[in-house]
Formats: C-alpha cells, structure tokens, sequence
C-alpha cells in the first residue's frame, strides 16, 4: 500500500474539493490509502466510504493569508498541515499533498520531513501547460530567492529523476530562462550555471530558452533561480487570465460575438482547460526526504485529484532513493 | 518644425512599412518634418509626397541578427541607423524612431546619442498593453542585466515624467515588480529599492507589484532590472502568442467552431488588437540626451506610425530637458 497523508483543510474551498479529490484517487488507485487531517465532522460530510482512508482530527488551520510560516508552522502543533507533516516524518505515510499555502507547506516540509543531506536547496517546482499539451517542469518557482550555480545544477539532476519517472523520457532535455538564446547571455551566475549544466550527463542541456519560448520551446525542463521562476509563472498566469477576460469581454461586446459563442462553446471550453492548472497538477518541493505535493490553492476536485496521482508516482517510483543515489555518486 | 530621424531600412519588413507609417505622421502632423536614411530607390518606391519629407541615402543596413552591435555600430558608418543617430547628434534632428535590432540602437544611442551627464544608468522601456487599455510604462527590458537601487531610483523619475507628458497624469503610480505584495519581499536589491522609492515625490509609490498583477494593478510605471523585466515582457509576449496559437487551434477542430469564428469575426479581431503591440508604440531608450524610440521589428506601419508619434510627443513636451531639471534639483 502507498500511503499519503492529505491536508484535509487546506487552500480556498476547504474539504469539500479534498475529500472529493481523495475518493476519486481511491477509486483509480487500488493500492493507494489516504490519511485525511482535518476537522472530522466537515471532512466527514463529503465521504461516501471508509475503504482505504483514515480521518484523523486537526483542531486549526494555517490561513491562506499566514504572513509567518515559520512562526504558524512551530506554534500550530495541532494544524492540519503540520500533523500531515508530521506524519511523513514519523513514517506513517510516504508523502504529503496540501493546498494550503505555499510558503507554509515550503518552511513545514523544510523544518518537518527535512531536506536531503545530499541536497543544498529545496525549490518549488510546478508542472506548467505547454502547446503541445505534453507539460514541463518549470522551477525554482519561489522557495529561494537567489539560488548559485551549483544548487541550479543539483535542482536539475532532481528535475531530470522525476521528469523520467513522471514522463517517460530517459534524458530529458533542461533549458536554462535567460535573456537571449546564444550562450554568454545574462548575470555572471547565469553565464557560469550554463557552463556547469552542459557539464552533466543525467540529462541533455539544451542552452538558454528566452521566457517568450518558456510554453513552446522543447526544453522538458526550464530552470532559474526562485525570483525569476517565480515572475515567470506569475506573468504567465496574469497574462492568460487577462487574455480571458478581454476574449470575454469582446466576445459579449456585441449580439454576432454571443451568437459566435454559443457555436464555438465547447472550444472556448477546452481553450480554457489547457491553460487550466487544474488539468496538469500541483508543485512538487524538490530536495525533501520524501514527496511534499501543493495543490493550487484555487483547486478544484480534478486538480486535487491530480496533485495525489503525481505524490503516487512520486512514492511508486522512488523518485527521492533515486536522486539520492545520483547525488551520491557525483559527489563521491 | 519638430525634426525626426528615421531608420529607413530598420526591421523584419524593411523601407514600405517604414515609409507608409512616415506619410501617415506627415498627414496627422503639419508640425513634422522627417528625415529618412535609407536606400533612397527602395526608400522612394513607396514615396506618394516630398512635402516634410527628406531622403538620405545610407549604404549598408544592421542586420536583425547582429550578434555583436558594438562592432556594428562601431564599423558600418554607412548604415541607416548609424547616420540616423549621427543626424541626432549634430543636431539636424531631435530624436530618431528605427525598427532596427534593439541592442545595436541601444549601444548606438549610448554611443552617438549619449547618456545624460544627470543619468548613471540607461534603460529600455517598452509600454505594454493593460486590462483597462490606458497602457503602462515597463522597465527596464533588457538594457542592463542588473540595476542598483539608485539606478532604479533616477529611471523611475523618468519614466514618471515621461508618463506625465503621455498620459497627463501629474503623479503617476510606481510598482516595484516583485515576488510578493508585502513589504520585505524579494532579493536584497528590492528591499533597497522599495525603500529609496518610497521617499519621492516625484511620483507615488505604488509597493511591490507581483507579476501576475502585471497587466491588471493600478500602478502606471513598472520597474524593475533588465534581466528580470526583460522575463517579464517576454513572457507577456509568449504567453500571448501561445494563447492565440491554442485558441485558433482549439476553434479550427470542429465544424462549429468554425462557424462560430465566423459570428465572432470582428470580435477575435478586437481581442488580437488589444494584445498587439503595433497599436500601442515603440519602446523608448529611457537616460539618452534625446527621444530613442525602437519601433518593433515585425512593425507594421500602424505600429510604425504610433512610434513617431510618441517621438513627437517627447520633443514637443521636452522630456528630456524636464528629467535633466529635476535630476539636477535632486544632486544639489
């Protein structure tokens, strides 16, 4: 049995999208069993079975809005989010998956379940939409502001183990965002994180990929520091939720442009579902002893769902004793 | 008589959009008289009028792809944007639009034009379009790979008076592009800058501006260093492109969507204008004694048009003599 521990409480909708999430889980997943932390009368209501899952109850929760993770993180013991992790820590389960917020679930996993000896830095690393629909890892999306050549190069050989068990693809390709494409473009660390990447052989280094290629260059991997990443996905989640509401506002501009949509529904619907986060996954946290998963925190069901398939995979494929390994023999 | 320069050869589509968009100022503008560097034959095909309108034959032409502009501007004295520059220097213009490579009109205008004596830093800044269509002012794009507080500090003047004499608003809104809202966000650069930018009154300090608010907050200017604003601009630009891309893809895959673009026509034509940079203008070279203006490369001659618009603006309401004055006041 694989077992994950779920934050029951987390991110803006609460347990209602959480234990949906799990139930659909259980259901494609015959060898997986879930441990729900959370307040058990509302988690409660939505269950339709108790095969496979445990509720275990939490008497607070992290705010979305918590300004300090470090301090809710050691002050709320009884926190759905902390018992979750600590439940990793203690071994009860294999990983962890939470949609409450990022920052508290980058400093829990830090300071609970631990980062790899092995590992220099940690880093958040989304699953984002790309045109040919295959998706990518784009990271450090946030956990460290500033990061050096050789945490990029560690981030990378992390990146490369899971893209092979999440996707099948023995070397994959890693890009480095940068400003221009020909290399001795960018920062001084820029210029010496390029010279190191192209150095490994667990993956293929593609060279630099400028951001305007970031969805559509074929870098599987696209790799930065976590201030630039995190601008990065930012600017792509603006630009395209701005580019939906302009596209609604000049379709309902006029009669023909209404009439037009009720023809086009269903494409204007998948239009929307491949930049939907919710279709692709969460954020993993690379360089934990054990798989952290963030769901969005505007999560529906699917994404939840989702977000317990890849801790799955993570868990199956022993994504971390493999990296492990990896990082043991460079650094022999 | 407001005196402009232009690239005649400069861009993806050469001399016709260039002098399309020239006759279009002349017509809007009886106070315009241009001066067009170029190969005068090529130049002249498109040429319906000599009122206001000046040939210059230039030998050479700066390729797209120069990948050492430096040398370029250096070397080819006979290129259209190197004489173009010059005619600014020695005065018989005030300011020059090219659609030329951006780096090489960059080093030219550094080089030819020249820096301020008041301005430590020079930096590219395109204006991109926003939810509520009045535009906003981004930088720097792409002309320093990092930027110190101060540098932030004297480009946030400009870009401030700039946007008084653009978009008549007496104290425009400054953003910081940041990774997070709140005070105290970012790398060490941006706590520095966010402290120094709250002490002017030249504008109004907006705070940090995360990027996916980029195209929707209420700050009028966006600041940030090269590198990171260069990410952010083209990441707008992908993100776009590949929403377009999906979206036609997504319409063309059955019958009704097809017929449905066909109700909405006028509609996705409005959507696309409102994202395409040709209606919006050029990005201008922020620090140089006169108006630098980059139109695009893939200009169209509205977008070329609008370039010399904005040219026109920034000479005839002296920008560059307002930002020298309050420089000055400030280094007393």
């Amino acid at each position: 049995m694989i077992k994950i521990a779920i934050d029951g409480m987390g991110g803006d909708y609460g347990p209602e999208v959480v234990v949906k999430g799990a139930l659909e889980a259980l259901k494609n997943f015959n060898d997986l069993e879930l441990y729900l932390y959370g307040d058990i009368p509302k988690m409660e209501k939505y269950l339709t079975t108790k095969e496979r899952i445990t509720l275990i109850q939490a008497d607070s929760v992290i705010a979305m809005g918590e300004t300090n993770p470090i301090r809710a993180i050691r002050n709320q013991k009884d926190a759905s989010l902390v018992m979750a992790l600590n439940s990793v820590k203690e071994g009860v389960t294999e990983g962890i998956v939470s949609a409450g917020p990022t920052q508290a679930l980058v400093v829990g996993g830090h300071l609970i379940v631990k980062k790899l000896p092995e590992m220099q830095r940690i880093a958040i690393a989304p699953i984002i939409p790309s045109l040919d629909k295959k998706g990518k890892i784009l990271l450090d999306a946030g956990a460290n502001v500033e990061l050096k050549p050789e945490h990029i190069y560690e981030l990378a050989i992390f990146a490369a183990i899971v893209f092979q068990n999440y996707f099948q693809k023995q070397r994959p390709l890693v890009g480095l965002i940068n400003i221009g494409e020909e290399k001795g473009k960018g920062r001084a660390q820029d210029l010496a994180s390029y010279e190191l990447l192209k150095t490994s052989n667990h993956f293929q280094f593609y060279g630099n990929v400028e951001a305007d290629k970031v969805l559509t260059s074929e870098a599987d991997i696209l790799i930065t520091d976590g201030f630039t990443g995190n601008v990065v996905l930012k600017t792509i989640e603006g630009t395209a939720k701005t580019m939906g509401l302009i596209l609604k506002e000049e379709i309902k501009s006029s009669f023909f442009g209404k009439i037009g949509a009720l023809f086009m529904n269903k494409n204007l619907t998948r239009f929307k579902k491949r930049f939907d986060a919710s279709e692709i996954g969460g954020a993993m946290i690379f360089g934990l002893k054990a798989p952290v998963i963030k769901a969005h925190g505007s999560s529906n069901e699917v994404a939840f769902y989702n977000a317990i398939r890849q801790a799955r995979t993570f868990i199956k494929n022993q994504v971390v004793e493999k990296v492990e390994r990896v990082l043991k023999e460079i650094n022999v």
